[in-house]
């Protein structure tokens, strides 16, 4: 195996604020509980943005990358349950297993978080590591839907806080790459008819074209629209924007009795402005749905059964060299980009010296 | 029985805003599906003096008064499984049974919401009728236990909504009539310790004889205390104030994975500021718990099991011809009251010409 | 309006066990309260089969038909929310809505229950008088489409008491009519694939092309063949069989942590053995399902969205006059047949005299 | 310390069926991710009784003893959060984190299931190994009662499973030590009455003054006075005997749409005759609970609180070298004995050459 005789490999390093650097790094250690991958794909997240900006306290140089698709190349001695070459994903977050949040379940609340390509060597580069407790077999899958198990596992993370009655009426804010996992996945849940609202016309069309019944190009009047729709309101309301004021609005589209969703990431500092007389007066649930939870394993049933469909929202497909440009969004801000997906294999002619 | 021979009754009425007449006027007439109450206790509530102020749109002349037990003295010829004579207590939510809020199990939602001493005659009055569908037996409580039951199955509400889990932490603002139902039902959900904050120290005190593990004078350094209590925060944290500052400062106290219940009636145009991160980052769920639904029989096994009391609330029984003092708070806004209690039997010597 | 002139109406009767007679009967009443229904079709269950066998201590004669849709054509003076012409379907349980059933919000196991075409005269006639609450608007709706909607409201109550969570796998055991909708159900709510088992190949090829994974021909085999697709066995194992022996081997299917539901009506006197240390080891969960519970709202959703389909179960349309060999079965014990509709309006000729 | 010096423990062990020898035994090494434990008290379970039985395929020779509170005197490099000399608690279930079964959230159910006490060196010796992730504070309780955190862990595990709805009525066949902690645990997660048969009266006045409002000596009548008590049944029906003739009766004693809990380990070949019809009629739900499932939390808030009172229940407080006779029941088949607890720390003299 080419592992046993190199000892290097190339990965996309964050080494300051605005940075990124390409080298060729010492291939990580592979500890007794481990599993080391060779990352075939893995995707672009809004967190490698905020991380290449500075937030989230990181730890620099760093290699980010969290949502990762490999063959595994090596296991460590206590590492059971897999073979080498076999397709694997990973859970990024890593937990203590014993401080209250743990014990209480909600490990991705571990109070000494830690997550492979948040504050550890993620799959931006030519191997990855991670405990085998994190590494789950998707051998059955295709690299380019296998790598969305991180993201549709927040999503499965965020129905598990939602459930939504089966027959539920659902109301979607934000049909981006996240937006339309979320949206296939109600489907896939009990929701018997959703509507989406997104700026961008070809999101919509991709919307409807995953199952959305209704598709709103988002103006001034759409909530008039909705109205007109659905004149007591949603089941179920949720986002994908992180924008506060469309999640100030939320809550005025819901039915009393509702659940909203809060599930896109808004800036920290950023407020909105609630009547805790609505909250009370139409019994309106309000729930938010962080990172993801054990909840890999929903993710890779949804992508099996066909429940959820993502080979459509791959809009990018770039070589590692190329990941500056994708993080950097001169690539993700194009309207017509849904997803970017990176290849560590392939390395740009020119990037490494 | 006196009923055959008396044609009027004493009633207190709202005739206009700011105004409460007592008159004799009809007995009310019963309806086929209907039960004739002779009313025995009548509880007062914050409801009323919104009443009295001339808000939720009352149709004046109005009879007030919707915490009512009282005595069976005639039924319609459809109203079954009820005897004369019968102690009963009543659930003052009417509805129409067949419209998208009755149909979803969300009656108290309905979207011809009618109500007993809101928008029909209630119980300030020697009589009162309802439906028989909302009256339950209560002839083995007695009346000052019994006349509890609607504010409980308002509380029975929240704890449904809520569902805390067992062995929970939970934290009250508010330790008035409803606030100590609130954390008695809590305690009988679940909870497994209840810390209380109020301004007035004897109802701190009354709610540490009733359960409270830890009460706490409301200051400046409240959240502080809180915090070095329960540095990671509450799994319940909810509140019986309506105060918007109170209920903008709960999202604060909450565990991650935490449950905030809005119970407090806030006024209308209030708002609070919310991080949407917040909600995000902690997997919070906030919830709004409006009047009852189907709750009275949870409120009267409460108060059968003894599991929540209720006699120690009433700090002041008033004669029928008292009715507006008590919900003009000269005698409510005391601090030492927490609730009143009206006998209509009882009519004041020379209220009545 | 025809109904102002005529006084009489068609009907089919159980005057005694084992008989049906066609007659000329009174149309019924319309209480102040009640709406009064032109039946378009009704459909034919296994219950009408057991009341004509003399079961369920049926007062006689009795016009049977509990599965109804038909047009409104006169309203009582109370019955609020319906317009002359508009297409409904029923809820036949009617409940009294104050025994300690009701108060539970169990209305279906009401201790004074009564039925529309059970316990009264029900939808195999022209007309069928209902009070106005078990009402429900199927204006959209074709009547083939929306005559299910009462079967397929007990397949929501399966579907309430089951909850299935999101990425379920499940198995079923009969691909008859209710089998077909429960199976869709199943998919509506949360299931991402299921196996289901029949004798009859052309009831499990519909089963297929209706979305069912997996189609099993039951055998001797079965069980190993189950055991091989699913060696962990099911997270849901249900039936729509009412074979005792076939209930009694469900348990062996379930996944630990799994949850069995007993949907089929089994005979009252039949017993199956039971390991309790299976249900203990396994942390297994049995549920069973009875009729409907103000789950008509959750069928008729699932047929808007086209998420459970119907009109392909459809194999016999008959007039009112063939009813007898519908219940009787010469007609419904056809392997081919899946579910037989009555068209009341369509009067055999020489049936009447 | 000791432990630097000292190589080796006196231990219980159990070296063929029905053989318990006392030996000299190599203290366990200490891996990177374990804590060692002095025990202070371990508890006597039926489980020590099969593996003394040769039940369970237990490896041979074995240490038993599962229910563990001690003293840390030593961690592995890994072994983060502890202190030497803090009093902690186990959880006996290890599991893999990777199987079908880990990833379901159901870690007790792993199937390549492991259990300290069980599989491998437990409790009944000086000393005790655990992985970190299995080991809980209970610094802040008595040894006497945490002792109790494993039993009233699989409690927990099965109240989890119940979930009883706040307000029910309850049913308990059993008062034993399990029972009394499953009867505690019910009126701590929302039971409002509960009714306790048993057929020890000494049993059942400590069920009464721990919080039992009936209590009932078992006999040929017991079935009628229940009756006489409930006559529709109770919300919850559960049982700590194990005796497959009571299991067999729980069912008749459910309220529709009521709960049974099979809590007790019956026979693994025994059968209980169950109709499916009743299961099917009357909505009822029946559950099974099998040891614990990160429970240990909630134990210890109930013990914490004072929900759960465990003082009462010891009846028996042993050396180490009596444990032959705690087990093989001379003492705990005593009908006034409720636990047996074994102080490895006190060896009996002369049993140890």
């Amino acid at each position: 195996m080419t592992l046993r005789t190199r000892q290097t490999m190339h990965a996309a390093l964050i080494t300051a604020p605005h940075t990124i650097e390409h080298q060729e790094v010492s291939i990580p250690e592979v500890g007794q509980d481990d599993v080391l991958i060779q990352v075939e794909l893995a995707g672009v997240c809004g967190t490698d943005a905020h991380l290449l900006e500075g937030h989230f306290q990181a730890k620099l140089p760093l290699i980010p990358g969290h949502e990762i698709v490999g063959r595994v190349v090596a296991l460590g001695r206590n590492a059971r349950g897999f073979t080498e070459g076999q397709r694997v994903v990973l859970d990024p977050d890593l937990n203590c297993g014993t401080c209250i949040m743990c014990q209480k379940g909600m490990r991705h609340q571990c109070l000494h978080y830690e997550a492979i390509g948040v504050t550890r060597a993620g799959g931006f580069a030519e191997y990855v590591v991670a405990p085998s407790s994190v590494v789950y077999d998707a051998s059955d899958l295709d690299p380019e839907v296998a790598v969305f198990a991180e993201p549709l596992g927040c999503v499965a993370w965020g129905i598990t806080r939602l459930r939504p009655e089966p027959g539920s009426t659902a109301l979607l804010y934000g049909a981006g790459g996240i937006g339309l996992l979320l949206m296939q996945a109600l489907l896939a849940s009990g929701v018997s008819e959703i509507a989406v609202v997104d700026p961008q016309p070809a999101r919509l069309e991709l919307a409807r074209k995953l199952g959305a019944k209704h598709v709103l190009q988002a103006t001034a009047e759409t909530g008039g629209q909705l109205r007109d729709l659905y004149p007591h309101g949603f089941d179920v309301v949720t986002e994908a924007t992180g924008v506060p004021r469309v999640q100030q609005g939320m809550i005025d589209q819901a039915i009393a009795g509702g659940k909203i969703l809060v599930f896109g990431v808004a800036p920290e500092d950023a407020r909105i402005e609630v009547s805790p007389y609505e909250i009370f007066r139409r019994d309106l649930t309000v729930l938010g749905s962080f990172s993801l939870n054990a909840t890999i394993p929903l993710a890779l049933k949804w992508m099996r059964s066909g429940q959820v469909r993502t080979r459509e929202l791959i809009t990018d497909t770039l070589p590692l060299g190329q990941l500056h440009e994708a993080i950097g969004q001169k690539i993700t801000a194009r309207p017509e980009s849904i997803k970017a997906i990176v290849s560590p294999g392939e390395v740009l002619a020119g990037v490494l010296k």
